[in-house]
Formats: structure tokens, sequence, C-alpha cells
């Protein structure tokens, strides 16, 4: 009934659908099995893309060809960048999404992918001859071979939806979860975890008072995520901030005896720094209020996402706590919020592209690796289905150094030094932060991921000719010397001090006063000169300049301990054999089985010690 | 938590959603309790609305101020009026939808409807206090309570999906059953049953090869269901037809021995008018093919519909006899057949207005009565919702009688004979067919609507209008006078005979071979005439004079008839001391408790002879 694909990629969340695009895009014969096909690319909890470290995680995936910056354009309704006011590194690109809109713009982007084939279905077991996955059995008892399996199951596997004191069975509200594949995967000898999440009540919109809200309303100049030719938006929806206060707390605190996460019932360890309510008003007790924002679901919908607010207390006392926020006073449920405790795989046992160590040709990817959020998954997913792209025709892995990209870090994190508490981004994770910027993710990517047949030649096309552009944009600018007479009276009015003799343009740009608006107000032969190009190509070459010297540290500490990412350690590598090592060491590196020298040493245990003589083993 | 509500509306399906919005639109404080608000409106089966009888009822529900109508424009993307070449009693319209519009339109729909409130999660239990409905009890333990309750479940109760040998709970594909409320109402003294219905494979269009298929486009003049002021598509997507033979059918029958129909897994019995597709072979083996229809999901999506192939048998044998059919060679499924069995109870168990005769102020609609297909669900919620809202404001029930209109039928239908089988209108139901068209809805029962406050001021000025001008037009063609010499030409022209002396405009009409079209094509003057009115006025006035002596033969019917439903019987009505009574009838009118003689005649097993004596009776 089905042909022998190349790749079968299990679950259509955020990660299986970045998966499966990938894989069919370079040519794999792929099959989506899930669950629903109705719910395909579901946001399970806040319909937003992007923000802090995520939003860079975006722009990464679209630089190297994937959808989820594209898919998060065609349905937005308001566009901010995070943290404009800081440095570079820092700005965050954030949508708010139309929820269905998002999953339909997601469904339509793979039916139009050639190569890739549907089937709904729940997997059960994965197909394995010779610790090898050579396909899926469906509850229906098919028997669907591929030569590589990509596992991206998210919250389904034996979820169990906490309420108050009630819980029962289920992936997501309203949805099945997903039996028989955990305890498969125990039997061929993978350890498995706990972890749970939650999300807030979702009210109706004409239940609020706006009034004593405070309006967030998007930028004034949108953005948007992708490198492609996304159109930004013309017309946005305002979000609304709002507040809880003592009569809040009190509510919520009354309901603390019934709560599923203080009596105990829920084991699993929740994401630290997306806590619920409950959590906060407990953790941080000194604070009398929390932010709540609140939020659209649609374009049209009146539903509203109450972020912030997210708890598993009881739906009586969730409802008494939320009318008591001010503008919440007449509010209205429509469906109440809830926790969700699931199954998921130390990704401890994966390599670094993802490929489980246990059973080649099987991938994981997304939440099932103790990630949380759509971004973490998503970039997972692309990683997961490229390499198993790459698997099944004889290519190398594709590997993601930690100074490419946050996807490097996200992956390295999880592969090294596991984790304890649902994983989410952040951009401490991250040591080389100024190299890693959401406006450059085009050229630090796009090149590799056309090497590999995702991005297109197009995109390639346009990444070129931005670098070469910025290039001769910068050497314009510094070849350009301004007099003072030319420019002071401008300088003056930065309120930046004047200038005794000639200096190039790029200089001037280093001061913190003077961005390239400044430069074209102050002198039409500047605002000439830069407006030859495009905007994004002024902005870079600001950023190069001004940011140089950093930038520049940052590349010197690459390309120093890049070295230790050149000595390769052979998968088959006998630590027994180093007895220099520390015992700890040596049993974190057998199990992690690290591949190279610069992943060793990011292992917790494994000490600078450790790391110099794995140097000198591995450089013979 | 929640406010006592005037109505409860259980479950948003097409009867739940027609419910809440009448029951809300009318004033009533209403709230909508459905197990996921993701799949609000969803069409479990094809993706169209309307067809023959079909397409009468969703001009009803329009004209009576319902949204299906207004819904099924919005979400169109082809309109075709079917048996245009017959007599307009027999014109159905019927459009192809957008599935996700379509339940994106009601759901937006809902919530602009003011007074309706949303609750999502799984109704358990009926509050009862005194023999009357007081409220719900949810799955999570909350009791909302209500003035009145309407259940409309759908497919959901205790459903069980069949695909071969293997069968599962759930309510449609990938959802859960509903549990629980069968079993109460049982102990509450309701008689429950059985009944099973199925849906075709759903394929990837872009494997289909549709030049071995016949195009069916849309009209060329579209239409649409509402008298409001939606519009008629501009551009429509076509259907294709093709046909199963003899392979396909030898494939299908290798599947027998599995099937669960035939080899008794499944109890209920499923609709006779759309049977599966291994009943069709099973049940007429004399014929060498069956018509396929290919229906797109959407204006976008590439899934395809395989209308008229519904089938339970394993998903292997379904897919080796689809790659038989001519087109569908390298078809690939998305999702397999499969067949559903579900409770319901039998609607002898209601009175007219819809509510149960056990437990006061309860209401029941939809497949949950024994029907079949959407539009009959849609009307039964309307009406359910509309009654609701009469009896919690303490006014008379909403009753439409027989010739008043299909639903009329329908529900008189259902609460006299009940049905055994799942029970799907048709045109040869009604016997007041040449009165019940689909172009005259609004003139039957938009003043009706608007007397109960449901269809909008606007709607019937409209109507009024309408009803002005039809008579305005028909004097004017009764008065104009033709001449031989002004006409005789054109009649030639159309193959009709000529005039010798003059003759009414209207006299013309009644010909077969002539039409308003035609008059106007004939003479200038009257083509003036005409178009001083709508088109709808002039096909109005056309059918009105057209068929001037059947009208009058069914209204006079009507009439005579009509006496018996004038004769009412009183709900404590003891037959008992009627000694002439039939014991048979007795038993029956004790059960199914008439409200009129009428309704009583029409009960199977009353002969004339006991309606004799029930007329001298309530004549008294
Ligand atoms: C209640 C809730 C609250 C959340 N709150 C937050 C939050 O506050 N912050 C945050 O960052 N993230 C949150 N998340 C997490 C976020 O939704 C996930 O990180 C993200 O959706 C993970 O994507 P994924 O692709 O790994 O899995 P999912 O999006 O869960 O998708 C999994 C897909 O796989 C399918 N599937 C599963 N098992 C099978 C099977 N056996 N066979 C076939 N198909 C299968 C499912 O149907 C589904 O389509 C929350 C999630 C939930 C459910
Ligand atoms: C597989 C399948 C095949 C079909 N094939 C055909 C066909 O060939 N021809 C045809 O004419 N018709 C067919 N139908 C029938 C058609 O879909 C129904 O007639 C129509 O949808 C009935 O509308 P409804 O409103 O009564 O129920 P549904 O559309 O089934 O809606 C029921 C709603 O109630 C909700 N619900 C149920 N129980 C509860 C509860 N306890 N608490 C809260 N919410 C609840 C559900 O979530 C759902 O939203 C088919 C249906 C199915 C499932």
């Amino acid at each position: 009934m089905f042909q022998e694909y190349d790749v079968i990629v299990v679950g259509a969340g955020h990660a299986g659908c970045e998966a499966a695009a990938a894989a069919a895009s370079m040519g794999s014969k792929t099959l989506l099995v899930t669950m629903n096909m109705n719910t395909i690319a579901q946001m399970s909890c806040n319909p937003a893309m992007g923000g802090v470290a995520k939003g860079q995680i975006v722009r990464e995936i679209d630089a190297l060809g994937g959808m989820s910056g594209i898919v998060s354009d065609k349905s937005m309704i308001q566009f901010r960048m995070l943290n404009r006011s800081k440095g570079p590194a820092m700005w965050s690109p954030r949508t708010q999404n139309d929820r269905m809109r998002f999953s339909e713009e997601w469904r339509l982007a793979l039916e139009r992918t050639p190569n890739l084939d549907f089937w709904q279905e729940m997997v059960k077991e994965i197909l394995v001859e010779n610790g090898k996955a050579v396909g899926v059995k469906t509850a229906l008892g098919l028997d669907i071979r591929a030569k590589a399996v990509v596992l991206t199951n998210g919250t389904f596997l034996n979820g169990k939806i906490h309420i108050g004191e009630k819980n029962f069975g289920g992936g997501r509200t309203a949805e099945k979860s997903a039996t028989g594949l955990t305890e498969q995967l125990i039997t061929l000898g993978f350890e498995a975890g706990r972890m749970k999440t939650g999300t807030p009540p979702r009210v109706d919109g004409r239940s609020l008072d706006y009034s004593k809200m405070e309006e967030q309303p998007g930028d004034a100049a949108p953005g948007k995520f992708s490198y492609s030719d996304t159109q930004p938006l013309q017309k946005q929806i305002s979000c609304w901030i709002t507040y809880t206060n003592d009569t809040v707390h009190k509510e919520l605190q009354k309901g603390f005896e019934k709560s599923p996460m203080f009596q105990g019932r829920i084991k699993g360890l929740g994401p630290r720094y997306c806590p619920s309510i409950e959590d906060k008003i407990n953790r941080f007790a000194e604070r009398d209020r929390h932010q709540i924002f609140v939020e659209p679901e649609g374009w049209n919908t009146v539903e509203i996402y109450v972020n912030g607010f997210s708890t598993s207390l009881p739906e009586d006392v969730q409802y008494k706590a939320l009318t008591r926020i001010p503008g919440f006073e007449k509010a209205k449920m429509f469906r109440p919020g809830y926790a969700i405790e699931y199954d998921f795989f130390p990704p401890t046992q994966l390599s670094l592209s993802l490929e489980t160590q246990l059973i080649q040709n099987l991938y994981f990817a997304g939440q099932i690796n103790g990630t949380t959020g759509y971004e973490e998954a998503a970039c997972q997913g692309l990683m997961a289905g490229i390499n198993a792209h790459q698997k099944v025709h004889g290519k190398d892995p594709f590997i993601l150094k930690r100074s490419d990209a946050y996807i490097g870090v996200l992956i390295d994190d999880l592969v090294s030094k596991g984790t304890q508490e649902p994983y989410r981004m952040f951009t401490s994770r991250a040591e080389y932060r100024i190299l890693l910027r959401q406006d450059n993710a085009d050229i630090r990517l796009t090149e590799l991921g056309h090497s590999i047949g995702l991005a297109s030649d197009e995109r390639n096309d346009k990444v070129l000719a931005k670098k070469r552009d910025v290039e001769a944009l910068t050497n314009e600018l510094n070849k350009t010397k301004l007099e003072p007479d030319m420019i002071n009276e401008g300088l003056e009015g930065l309120q930046t001090s004047a200038i005794r003799e000639k200096v190039a343009a790029s200089h001037l740009l280093k001061r913190p006063q003077i961005d390239v608006a400044s430069l074209k107000s102050i002198n039409a032969d500047l605002e000439k000169l830069l407006n030859k190009y495009s905007i994004e190509v002024q902005e870079q070459a600001e950023i190069n300049i001004k940011y140089d010297s950093y930038i520049e540290r940052e590349e010197q500490l690459v390309q120093k301990l890049g070295n230790l990412e050149n000595f390769k350690i052979r998968t088959d590598f006998d630590y027994d054999r180093v007895k220099a090592l520390s015992s700890e060491a040596r049993e974190k590196l057998k199990r992690i089985k690290p591949e190279t020298v610069g992943q060793a040493s990011r292992i917790s245990g494994v000490s600078p010690a450790d790391v110099s003589v794995l140097t000198i083993y591995m450089g013979k």
C-alpha cells in the first residue's frame, strides 16, 4: 500500500513540519504521519513566534531554508522587535500570530512540497532491524517502511492533563495522547523521563475592559522574520498589558491545597522560565504584582490568550482569580488553563546530528528531547530532517557549531549536557552572542543551507549580493573623509562632540549617538552614498563598523576554541585506554560519546585537565 | 463561576451551532458547551451543503433567520442548482465548500452573536430536578445551571470507529467519543438505539490524473443559499466524475470477509441512501459501475474527498480498489475511510417542539434523533434553539406544519413515525412538494421567523417588498394583452403555435416553451415591463403563473387536511376512554402522544376509522 520511503516523520508539530519539509525539499521521498491532519502545526500554547533568543532561531531556520519564518510572516497579526534599545546582539523579532492561519499556512506549505506524502494515524512502534530503524507500525497495524525515521511526538507520549484535583489522558486539550512508543523505546534500551508544561485559560475578548489596560501596539515600521519576499504588515492588532495584584494572589492561594503541582501529583519538572502563576506567586512571594499580556488569538476571533497566567489550579479558582485582574472583572472563560505531563528522552542519548546512538537512522527532534517552545522544536526538526536525508543519501551529517548559530548552541547543550527541566533558549546560553545576531543569520547560514541543497539558489544569490554590497558600502564609508565644516553643525545637533580634523565616515559611526540615519541627516552626500544601498545593507554595515572590535574579539575566541572542535573523536574510541582521565569524565564520555574534544570540553564533569589529555590523544 | 443561563446547548455541530445562534439571537442568555472549540461546525463527511431536498432545507433555515445558508455562501467554492431541467419543485441548490472556511465562518458568526458564551468541555450528565432539566454537569465536575438544555451530540455518544477488523472508540476520526450521557438518559427512562454511518478515504489531489475524468464545473451563473446580501462566486472550482468498474468491485470483494458490516461486527443500521461502496456492489450486483464524484476540500488544499466511495473495508483493500479507478492509478491516500457506530434516541420520545416528553425543558436535535446529514441536523437545531427560548420565556412552541416547510415534514416524520435507519430528507417525503420550493422559502417562512424575533426587520421588509412586487407584476402580466401581429413572429421562433386573437401575457407564460426570458425576447414592451422588477420577482411570478393550477390543488389539499391539524389533542388525553379505537392505535397514540389529530393520522397503525373517532372526540 505504501512505497518504501526515504524518511518517515512521525508527528506534524513544529518539529515534524520542519523535518518533513526539509527532507522532502532536499529530495527524499518523505511521509509525514500524524494523528490528526486537522491539527497540523497547531500552536499548543501562545499564538506567537520568536522573542528573545527564539526570534534569532526563527531567523536562522529561515536562513537555512526552513519554513517557520515564512509561515509566521504570512500569519502574523503584529510584529515587534524586542530589545531595540539594547545592542544588536539582543534585538529579537517577535510576531503575534493568527492561530488558525498559522496552522493553515503550514499545511498548505507542506502540501506544496514535492516528494512529501501524508498519512493520518497514530504510530505505535518503530520497526527496527539489525539495530537500524526501517520504518513504523501504526495503530491500524500497518507497517510502513523507510530508510530513516524522525520522531517528533511533542507532548503526546503518555500525555496526562491536570486541572486541580482532576487528571485525564490527552496530548493537548481535547486531543488523545499517544501510547505504545515510549514502552517500545524503553525495551530497546532508551532511558525515558517525565516533564510537564502548562497553559493559561482562554477568555472572551468581548468580556474584557481594555480601558483599564495599557495598549501594546506593534512596531511603527514593522519587520518580519523571513529573508525571502514575504510582506510586512500594513495593519496590526494591539496586545494589552495588565497586572495581577494582592487580591488575585490571595484567590489563587486558596486553591493551593488542590494544586496538582504543590500536592505532588505532577512528578515531571516544569519549565523554570515559563512558570505557572501559582509558581510565580510562590517563588517570588515578595512581588506584589505580575505582568499579564492580553493577546488576541487572530484577526477576527474574540478569543484571548492570557499570557502570564498559566495555571493548573482548579477551574473555579482560575476563574475567581482572573476576575480580580483589572480589566477582567467581567471576564468569561472559554477554556480553563491546565498542566500536561509527558514522556521525554534525555537528549544525551543522541549524536549532534540528532540521530540516536542506540538505533541507527532513528532521529529525535522537538519536545521529545526535553525542550520547550515552538522555535526550539522547529529548529531541531529542521536539523533532524536534513540529517535523515543526508544519512540515507550517504552524505555527511550537517552539524552547526556553537559559533555558527543558536541552533548549534541548542543541540550541543542538549547532547553534551542533557537537561533536567524543559530546555528553553536564552541569549545567555550562547558564548558568541555578538556573532549570532538576528540581522546576520542569512550571512551566517544561507550558504551552508544552500550547499546541502536546502536553501534555494535565489536565496543564496541574494545573500551573496548582500555580502558584496555590505563590503562595498563599508569600503566607501572608510574612504569617505568628512571635513569639520561639512558636518560639525550636524554633530552639534546630535549632541555629540565636533571634529577637529577630517575623519572617515565609518569612524563617526562608531560613536554611540550616531547611526546611519543621523549620518544621512547631517550630510546630503552621505545620504546619497548610503541610499545607493538597501536598508538591510546599511544596517549590516553600521553594525559591522560599530561593533567591529567586539566582533573581532569573539571571532578570535572562536578560532582559538574552534581548534578543539577540530580534534574529532571516533565513536568507537576506547576511553578505558586513557588512564589519565578522571573517572567521572571517563564515565560521562563513554555515555555521551562526544564527537569532538570541543564537545567533550562542555560536558559537566570533564575538567580542563581531561580536555588536555584528550587533545593529546586525538592530536596523534 | 457561571451565571444561570436561559439555554445551554451541548455540542457545536451543525445542530448545536444553529440552536445556540437562534436562542441567543432571540435574547436568551445562552452557553454553548462543546468538547473542542477548534472543531466547531466541523463537516464530518463531505465538504458540501444542500442538494436534492437538503438544499430546500438550507433555504428554509435561512428564511427563518438561521445561519447555515450564510455560512455556506461565505465558504463555498462551487455552486450548482441541481435538477434545473425538471419542474421548480425539484430545483435544489448545492454548494461545494471549503471545509476549513466553513468551520471558521461558523465560529466567527457565533462569536459575533450577542448573549452567547462558550465553554470547552465534555458534558457527562444532565442536571434534572422535578422532572425538569436545570443544567449540565461537565467532565471536570462543574455544574452549570440553565432553564433549558438542548442536546446535539451527533455521532459522539459512545462512538465506535470501524476499519476492517479493527475498531476503537472515537466520535469522529482522531476525536474522542462522549461517554456517560447515554447511560444517564437510560436511567431516566429514555430508550436508546444504535446506528452507523461511514465516510470515504481522502486522497492527495496531486496524485490524480484528471484527464481520465469528466469535469463538473459550477453553474455558469452561480446562485447562493441566502436571501440576505451574501455574494455569489466570481470564480469557482470544478469537481470531477469518474466510475468504478468490475476490477474495482473484485478488489473490494476480496475484503468482504474482513468487513465489519458483512461480518456482523457493526450492529447499528446505516443510511440506506448513502450506502457504502461495498453495500452498493452487494445490493446492486447487476450494476457494472458506480459513479464517483471527485470533490476538492477547499480553495487551496490538495486534499480530495472521494464521494461515492464510503467504506469500512480494511485500509489496504480500500487502497487497492481505489487505484483501479480511472484517474486514481497513482492515488495516494491521506486517511482511510471508516464506519462509525453511535447511540441515538428514537425520536418518538419527543414532542413536535423537539422537547422530550419525559424531561421538561430538555430538547434533542440532530443526529442524536436518528437523522443523517448536516442540513437535517441544522434545521432541527434551529427549531430546538427557538423552542428552548420560547419555553423559558413562557411563549408558545414554534411548530412548522408539513405544508409550511420541509423542516415541518422532517420533524413530523421523526416524532410521529420514528425511524429505524438514519433518516434523510427526500422530496418524496413531502406531500406538498410544489408548495415547498427552494425559491419561495422566504415567502413561506420569513414572516414566521420575524414574528418570533429571529428573522431581522430587514429580512422581513425585503420579503414583504418581494411579495408586493410579485403581486404587482402578476397583475400587470394578467392585464397586458398581446395582439397576434405583435408577437406571432416571435412565437414561431420559439417553436410554439401562433395566437389567433389577443391574449394576456400571463396566459402565454403557461406554455412550456415560454418563460420570462422568451417573453422579453419577443417583445420590447414586455421586456421593459418585466425589467422593472428584480430577477427573483420575475422568476417568482413566472412560477406562480405557470404552475398556478398545481399550486392551487395542493393548497386546497392543505386546507382540507389542515382541518385535522386544528383538532388539538391535550397531552394528558386519556385514550383508554375511547373504546372505539383499535388496540394498536391506542397503544401507539399513548406512546407517541400526537399533538393534533392530523399528526395522529400519520402514525402507522392509526387507521382512517381511528382518525374519524378521534375527530369526533376532539371536535367536542
Ligand atoms: C499545554 C501546553 C502548554 C505549553 N506551554 C508552553 C509555554 O508556556 N512555553 C513554551 O515555550 N512552550 C510551551 N508548550 C510547548 C510547545 O507547544 C511545544 O514546545 C511545541 O509545540 C513542541 O513542538 P513539537 O513539534 O515537538 O511537538 P507538538 O507541537 O506537540 O506536536 C506533536 C505532533 O505529533 C503528533 N503525534 C504525537 N505522537 C504521535 C504518534 N505516535 N503518531 C502520530 N502522530 C503523533 C501530534 O498529533 C502532534 O501533531 C506548551 C505545550 C502544551 C501542550
Ligand atoms: C464518519 C461520518 C460519516 C458520515 N457520513 C455521512 C453521509 O454520508 N451522509 C450524510 O448525510 N451524513 C453523514 N454523516 C453525518 C453528518 O456528519 C451528521 O449528520 C451531522 O454532522 C450531524 O450534525 P450534529 O450537529 O447532529 O452532530 P455533529 O456534527 O456530530 O456534532 C456534534 C458536536 O457535539 C460535540 N459533542 C458531542 N458530545 C458532547 C458532549 N457530551 N459534550 C460536549 N460536546 C459534545 C462534538 O464535539 C461535536 O462538536 C457522517 C458523519 C460521520 C462522523
